[in-house]
């Protein structure tokens, strides 16, 4: 089978791997319908040193159920799943208490699961997936054994990958920040989480959404999403132009959806005394958070790694109507043996996010 | 009258001060019944450099209104009042917004108010109030003009001083940890306002309480108050001894009462993933926030600065009652005239907390 595999910074290969068969009782096969780029994925494509040795990569994707280890019971050959970018046991206290990124034994895509096993990455023709039962999610209306009877065109395969990461990310920042009516948010980062979470507070009822950005193209997605007003500035002026729209206050709820020192810095500078800061942008070696300023204004600092399994449920019927439509991140949709230009048009901003179809 | 000024670090003096008067229309006059030493109050005393000119100091004091000024309607003279340790307007966004640590408003107790005029400290016998109808809080069962019939004994005074602070800042941190039925809780640091979270989770429902005491005596308070364990390890033993409590997860929701980098970092290994911690430490040059442990455990952080003044209403009845009795905290009783001694005490450890009576 193809998969994609990181070699070195900048060197990305879609190449001959074996076809991955059943390892442990828990395991299932999915043959992928469709896997994407992470902006996560770029770190390793941009770092300075790249891995010891080629390794296969991402942690996005779709696909049907083609063989199920002897322990699964609910799982069937047959069933479409989407898979969270976090694989989990679902048995563990952490996976009982909703936190499923810090499942005790979580298997890494395109690494090791918890006997030492190679995973494969999620952008690639067939994965092993460790945890079967508690990583995957079934869509029944795309599964013909439980009598589903529709098959996913290419808008609803991506509406329906944006499920297993930066939808339910940005969905995550949003819920943890307690978006809800009546409530003034602000988005810092306009990239497919930023967009995701602009979408999940006007889900959530959020009456003023602002989204910080300075692309035309991404501004124009985030008012379709349901962004009232677009900020361009950055640092002080951002603040003090969020502060005007909101007439004389800052914002009830930030969403900060980058990772970086300046993201974080944006975001605690627009959130009022009392506010929420939800936050899921991968730290990038980012500041620490600053406390004494958190302590003077009382905000509140949650999100981090996002359990977006936990999501899944409540976003599906709406994404299956096609009354939600987070597919609308994706600009780009390539095969698979493009994984190369997939990394390349997003590394260069041409692309915000990149299907691959194998 | 007599007001307690701080010259120095380590010299604290009782000295004759001009018998504030009303400046503005919004000012009260209160005669202090009872004020106290703030944990808070030791870092000035402490301090390697001490104030530009000698000080009054204190923030924590309840009293009579003597006065009121020509805007004041609701406050009478004859009102037995809470005075929160943050002074407050009660009008702007943030006030109404219920954070009134950051109104923008507030006069400093010990300093001065918005118009520069001086202010004195809690710890002396007359305080002019800057944004009456905003800070206090009246007792109407202590106010004889609105038919109040009760006076306070020492054990009452007590318990309602700490109204204006500790236990409200303890309150604080558990409210904002979301501490309720059924959940483990830790709390860090068993000064006045760490017995006060211990006091506040267990009035919220929480299951188990442990109380992180090396000192004999608080931990009995803490017992007293309703810890349902006493943990006296430090750092990662004492972690593991939460977990091992907990029989092998760490504690829902973790309460940060000290403000150092120690009690921070003990508060971070003690919370489980997806917990909450809930820190009202004043940070002392403390470290900031590490966000990749955050990010990873999905731990959210909240508090800071309590605005005392939203739970006096919730917890008054309870104290009145007698069910409450947040006053235990006080292990000594002085004269006004004995500040200096009691600022040794509680330096030296050989006090919790001390209130002064004029």
């Amino acid at each position: 089978m193809r998969a994609t595999i990181i070699h070195a910074p900048g060197d990305i290969r879609v190449e001959d791997r074996p076809e991955p068969r059943l390892i442990h009782g828990s395991d299932a096969i999915v043959r992928v319908a469709a896997s994407c780029v992470c902006g996560s994925d770029l770190w390793p494509y941009r770092a300075d040193q790249g891995p010891e040795e080629p390794k296969p990569i991402g942690h996005e994707f779709i696909g049907t159920v083609t063989a199920v280890g002897d322990d699964v019971r609910e799982l069937q050959v047959g069933d479409f799943v989407i898979s969270p970018w976090a694989n989990s046991c679902g048995q563990c206290p952490d996976c009982r208490n909703g936190v499923q990124v810090a499942c005790q034994h979580r298997a890494a895509w395109g690494g090791r699961d918890e006997s030492g096993h190679d995973v494969e990455g999620g952008q690639s023709e067939v994965v092993r997936v460790p945890n079967a039962e508690g990583t995957l999610f079934v869509v029944p209306e795309l599964s013909p054994q439980r009598g589903g009877t529709r098959t996913a065109d290419e808008e609803l395969l991506k509406s329906l990958l944006t499920l297993t990461d930066v939808m339910g990310t940005g969905y995550h920042a949003a819920k943890v920040a307690g978006v809800g009516p009546g409530q003034s948010v602000v988005v810092v980062g306009d990239g497919a989480v930023g967009l995701s979470a602009v979408l999940s507070a006007k889900l959530l009822g959020a009456e003023r959404i602002i989204a910080m950005s300075r692309h035309e193209d991404r501004a124009a997605i985030a008012r379709e999403f349901g962004a009232s007003d677009v900020v361009a500035e950055r640092g002080k002026a951002g603040a003090e132009q969020v502060r005007e729209l909101l007439g004389g206050v800052l914002a009830d709820c930030v969403l900060e959806c980058v990772g970086t020192k300046e993201s974080m810095d944006q975001a605690l500078r627009s959130t009022r005394a009392g506010g929420h800061l939800g936050y899921v942008g991968v730290p990038a070696g980012g500041p620490e958070l600053p406390l004494g300023v958190l302590f003077s204004k009382n905000i509140t600092v949650a999100g981090g790694a996002a359990s977006t399994r936990n999501y899944i449920a409540e976003l599906l019927p709406a994404v299956l109507s096609g009354d939600l439509n987070p597919g609308r991140v994706f600009d780009s949709v390539m095969p698979l043996e493009n994984a190369p230009e997939a990394y390349r048009a997003m590394d260069e901003r041409r692309a915000t996010k990149v299907m691959l179809l194998p």
